[in-house]
């Protein structure tokens, strides 16, 4: 049997020494010329991006917006088995953003879990726990809920104080409290937003947190990483897709990358 | 030119006399047997449905989980083409529940609106306004933003009391003064929650609502119709899915399903 989502994670952090996520976002019209006389270009390309970055990364994160807005499903297939059959230590993170009520997530489920074989998915918890049943029952799955999201208007919601709290730290408290029965989830955080990091980490000491925003939307390392971090030292990924994947555009891209890659793990563990 | 979104929904409320909306969401292991010789079994059903049901129907909502569990996009595309072709008035609203950053928003917006040519998507508002843009922008197309979901558990964050009213009270509220700039908003409200829908049409006396729920879900059509209507007698989609497309799996599911749509609008239009 492979291992389980939090196992590969923990032993990437211990082992690999790195809290690197790196998100695969190919977009067909950025990537370079020489991938596209391939039958899957954005496979090309990121077969080439992780080569280069194996070595210094805890998980990828393909976001499959990506793939499905020019049909290259197959593409995000073969982009998940070549990682498992290449590299099968580092675990996959679906990023998807799925949610829907229970027979449709079910759906949703097989999509992440038996379709791409994710080692983890994303999901939303806006209509609320029993859509996120049919992921949370599978154990050896990472189930990544939307907490604190990095955009410039998570604040509309998640900041809107509900009985005198803000509702992403409800929704922090719920997955403590309530969703990690099977101690397989982990909550998303924008790195944008530090100081609401810190006032999560106090509500759930052990929980994961995977942290988008570092790279093109600005976010700042040292302060996700004082506050993010358990008191293991650990239970960070930090996720950077176009500061990676578009390092460069030219023929070096894939060595651009993974110095860049290389470049955010050293400047990570400088501040642990 | 095609019609967009709101006047193909209008003038199948008037001229088709009809709120009802089919839930394409054919699961393979529940689609008759002999749907399964076809090269593309779940459009192979839906076909059958499409064209005994086109007649009593405003909307069709096929469930693009339903599709992606199995890699069956192109039976999706199929289906969507197919009732542009044939039976052009009707709107078909992909039901996805996006809702991501605005770069990735714009992947998904390509992907419901170019990709497979939906003239609505459902859409979730929980990442904030901002992450809806790349869908609201697009004038002529339908963005169905979750309001209060059917399910048991919508309440875990939708009914959170926040500065005095209700979550989702917030969110009809927003997309009543900020979202719907181009008249192009539609809120999701499940029939199994008659009071809220009650409530929303004060909050917003025009914006059309998406009903899910009245079928195997167990909501109360003459309820929602006393509570959603619009001054102007209309403002309402009410999906059926499992009720109409399962409502006989022997070899005449079609005229069965036929049937079962419209029982529904006339029970509907008896209420109104």
């Amino acid at each position: 049997m492979s291992q389980s989502f939090i196992d590969k994670l923990k032993e990437r952090w211990s082992k690999g020494n790195t809290f690197v996520c790196v998100g695969l976002d190919p977009d067909i019209e950025k990537i370079p010329q020489q991938c596209l006389a391939s039958d899957h270009p954005l496979f090309a390309f990121n077969k080439a991006i992780v080569d280069a970055t194996a070595e210094y990364v805890c998980a990828y994160k393909p976001q499959i917006a990506y793939y499905a807005a020019s049909g290259s499903e197959e593409a995000l297939r073969l982009t998940i088995e070549y990682i498992h059959d290449t590299y099968p230590h580092i675990p996959v993170i679906l990023d998807a953003k799925r949610g829907d009520i229970g027979s449709t997530a079910q759906m949703y489920a097989k999509e992440a879990f038996d379709r791409y074989k994710a080692d983890g998915v994303t999901v939303n918890p806006y209509m609320g726990g029993d859509t996120l049943m049919p992921f949370l029952e599978r154990a050896d799955k990472g189930v990544v809920i939307l907490c604190k999201t990095s955009n410039p208007g998570s604040g509309d919601l998640q900041d809107v104080r509900c009985d005198g709290q803000e509702l992403y730290k409800r929704v922090a408290t719920l997955a403590h409290t309530q969703w990690n029965t099977k101690g397989n989830v982990v909550l998303v955080i924008g790195a944008t937003y530090p100081e609401e990091i810190g006032a999560i980490r106090k509500i759930t000491p052990t929980i994961p947190f995977l942290v988008p925003g570092v790279g093109a939307q600005g976010g700042d390392v040292q302060k996700v990483i004082q506050q993010g971090c358990t008191s293991e030292g650990d239970g960070l990924i930090i996720n950077s897709s176009r500061g990676i994947i578009y390092a460069s555009k030219e023929d070096g891209f894939a060595d651009a990358a993974g110095r860049a890659a290389k470049e955010l793990r050293d400047t990570i563990n400088n501040y642990r």
